[in-house]
C-alpha cells in the first residue's frame, strides 16, 4: 500500500530538521508534560527481572485490569487490549474495520492519522468540519446527513486535538444513536480524557454504545509517551480479536518495561497523584495563555475545555505553513504547528504542555516580535 | 483490508489457551533465552529519566551507531531504522512495497508473516519450496524461473527460522544477481544471526545489493524479546523514508527503555558477552537434541547450523498439528509447533532456546512416551 506523509507529519519533520540545524529557544506546541521522571511513578527498578514477553496476546491481565479501573470503563479487562500507544490503538482498529469503498466520516480539525490511514486504504472519506462558532462543537443535523447505510467508520478525537473541544450535553448519545442506525463504529481517540479543566471528567465512548471503541493511553495527561503503552476498549469481542491479529503480524507484543512501569502508574492513589500534579502545572500554562490571547488583537479562540492546546486563529495576511516557518527560524526560534494541515487556515495549533509560565510568557513574546514586523 | 491469523498463529493461541487451563510441563519449541536479567545488561536505571520520546524519527543516533557496530553493517547509521522488534521492521517494508498484483518470492519453510502480509495485500504470492535433501538450501534454477520482470519481493530468513539453514556457498549473491535482474528487493530477516553453530558469522543481506533490507533486533540471539526493539538497515534511503513514515501512522516511535536498554546491550564487550553465553547454553540444547535424534527411531533432521530450532521429520502416521495438539494436554503437557503450518507436513519445529539440558532431556522423554503409545 502506499502510505504518504502528510503535511502535519511534514511540518513536524520540518521542525525537527530546524531543531537539528539551530535548536529551537521556545515550543508552543506542546501538547504533553515534561515534567515528569521515572522515579516519580516507580521506586525501583528490579533488576532481576527477565525481558521476554508477557505471554498474553491481549497484554498483561494485571494492566488491563488497572487499565479499566482508572479510566472508568464499563467493560472487562477481557474488552481491552494493550498497544504501543494511542496511535497503534487506532492503527490497528482502522486497518482491520475498513476497506476500499467503504464510507468513513471524519470530523476536522482532528489528528490526521485517520485521514491518512483511511485514504490510504482506498475508502471513501467524508469530512465533517468543526464550527469555531459553535464552540468546535460537532453538527448533529451535519452527522446525520453524511451518515449513510454504507458509513463503516465515524471518527473523533475527545477531547479534540487541537481545538481542546469536549462533547457537548448529548452529543456524544446523538453520535452513538447516528453510529447505530448506519451500523457504524464510533472509533473514539481519548487520549486527553482527564484533562478536563473545568467540567468533570468526559464519557467515554465505549461506555455508550456497542460498537464504540476508545483508544487512549498516558502519554499526554501522565507524561509517560516514549513508554509506548495505550490501549483499545471495545464491547465487540470480534474486532478486538482482528485488532489482536493484525498487532501479530506488526509489532507482536507490547514492551515489557513500559508494561510494568504502566501497571505502577495506574494504580489509584499513584493514578491520581500524577495526574493531578501535571494539571496544575497544565491550568498555571493555560492560565497564561488565556491572559496573552484577551490582550492579543491579532489572536482569538474559543477556549480549550481540556488539554494542553488549543486552535486560536489570527488575523494576519501571512498563511499559517508561512508564520510557523518563519517562526522556526531565526530570530524568532519557536515552534507552534500551521492550521493548514488541520484544514483550517489562518490558525495554528497552540500548545504549552507543563512548560513553566515565564517560559510560555517568552514564547509568547517572540510571536508577538514577529506580529510587529507585519504592521 | 483483513489480515487473518493463518495455522502457525492459531497454533501459538492454542498453546497458549492450554497453558491458561493446565500449565505445560516442557517447551520444546523455545526459540528465545530466558536466562539473560535486566541486570546482565544494565548496572542501574537512571531514576531521573524523563518519559518522553527521543525525538529522532528513525530513532535515537547513539542506538544506531551501536547497531551498525555491532551487526557489521556496511552503511552508515543514517541507513538504518528502529523499529518494536524484527516482525515490525519486516511488516513496515512489506507493506509499503507489496501492491495489488505484485509478484512476490516467499520461501517456505520460513517465519510465516510475509506470507499473510503478501496475501491480505494482493500480491500473487510464488513459494519457493526449501528442499531437505539440498540441507535446506534454496534451489538456485528454482529462484530463476520463479523470477520475473514483475518480482517486487523475495523473501528469506537467514539464518533459517526453522530449519536453522545458512546461505550455502554463492547463495546469497545468486540470490541478490536474481533479485537485480528483476529489479526486485530482497528482504532478509536476520535474527538468528550471530548464532551460527560452526561457521563464522553469515552475511547481512544488506551488506550485498543495494536493494536488499536486513531486518534484525537482539530477541533471540540476546534474549531481550520483551523490549520491543529491532531495526531495518537498507542502502535504499526512499524505502527507509516510506518505513518512517507508515510507522508514523502507526506505532509512532520505539519505547525509550527499550531503546537505552538495547544502546547498552549492543556495545561491543557487553554484546560480545551475552551472545556468548547465550551461546555456550544453546549449544549444550542443541548436543542434548542431537543426541536423541542419532538414536531416534522415528525422528531424523538435516542438522541446524544456527539458531535454537530445527525442523526434524518423523514417521508415525499422526499428522503434525494432531501430535502437537495431542503432546499439548495431559499426559504429555510438552509444547512442539507442527510443520504443517509451515508447509510440511509429519515435521515439527523443535527447539530449545537456553533451556537447561536435564529439562530438554525431560521434554523429549514425553515425546518418546508418546511414540511408544504409536506402535
Amino acid at each position: 500500500m502506499k502510505i504518504v506523509m502528510e503535511d502535519l507529519g511534514r511540518f513536524f519533520k520540518l521542525g525537527r530538521d530546524i531543531w537539528k540545524r539551530t535548536g529551537w529557544d521556545y515550543v508552543l506546541c506542546n501538547v504533553s508534560r515534561e515534567d515528569l521522571k521515572l522515579g516519580d511513578v516507580v521506586e525501583s527498578i528490579d533488576l532481576n527481572k527477565v525481558l521476554s514477553w508477557s505471554g498474553e496476546f491481549y497484554g498483561p491481565t494485571p494492566l488491563r485490569e488497572e487499565v479499566v479501573k482508572a479510566m472508568g470503563y464499563k467493560v472487562t479487562k477481557d474488552e481491552v487490549m494493550i498497544t504501543a500507544g494511542t496511535n497503534e490503538a487506532n492503527f490497528l482498529a482502522i486497518m482491520q474495520l475498513v476497506e476500499p469503498g467503504d464510507e468513513v466520516i471524519l470530523e476536522q480539525p482532528t489528528w490526521m492519522q485517520a485521514h491518512v490511514l483511511c485514504k490510504a486504504l482506498g475508502a471513501k472519506i467524508k469530512v465533517l468540519k468543526l464550527k469555531e462558532e459553535l464552540g468546535w462543537k460537532w453538527d448533529i443535523d451535519e452527522l446525520t446527513e453524511l451518515a449513510t447505510p454504507k458509513t463503516k467508520l465515524i471518527f473523533a478525537t475527545r477531547p479534540n486535538n487541537p481545538t481542546g473541544a469536549l462533547w457537548g450535553k448529548g452529543e456524544l448519545k446523538a453520535a452513538c444513536d447516528i453510529a447505530h442506525d448506519s451500523k457504524a463504529y464510533l472509533l473514539c481517540d481519548e487520549i486527553y480524557r482527564g484533562l478536563e479543566w473545568e467540567q468533570p471528567r468526559s464519557e467515554a465512548a465505549v461506555n455508550c454504545y456497542e460498537k464504540a471503541i476508545s483508544t487512549s493511553s498516558g502519554s499526554k495527561s501522565l507524561g509517560l509517551e516514549g513508554l509506548r503503552i495505550g490501549w483499545i476498549a471495545t464491547q465487540d469481542k470480534e474486532l478486538l480479536d482482528r485488532c489482536m491479529s493484525m498487532r501479530n503480524y506488526s509489532s507482536e507484543t507490547t514492551n515489557c518495561m513500559g508494561e510494568i512501569i504502566y501497571t505502577e502508574a495506574l494504580k489509584p492513589e499513584k493514578y491520581k497523584k500524577i495526574l493531578e500534579e501535571g494539571k496544575k502545572r497544565g491550568r498555571e500554562g493555560r492560565e497564561v495563555v488565556s491572559e496573552w490571547i484577551s490582550k492579543s488583537k491579532v489572536f482569538s479562540w474559543s477556549p480549550p475545555a481540556a488539554g494542553f492546546c488549543s486552535f486560536p486563529k489570527y488575523n494576519l495576511k501571512v498563511k499559517s505553513w508561512e508564520l510557523c516557518e518563519t517562526l522556526l527560524n531565526e530570530p524568532y526560534k519557536t515552534y507552534l504547528l500551521p492550521g493548514a494541515p488541520f484544514g483550517y487556515e489562518y490558525h495554528v495549533r497552540l500548545g504549552w504542555g507543563t512548560s513553566k509560565p515565564e517560559y510560555i510568557k517568552a514564547g509568547l513574546k517572540r510571536v508577538d516580535d514577529f506580529i510587529k514586523t507585519c504592521k
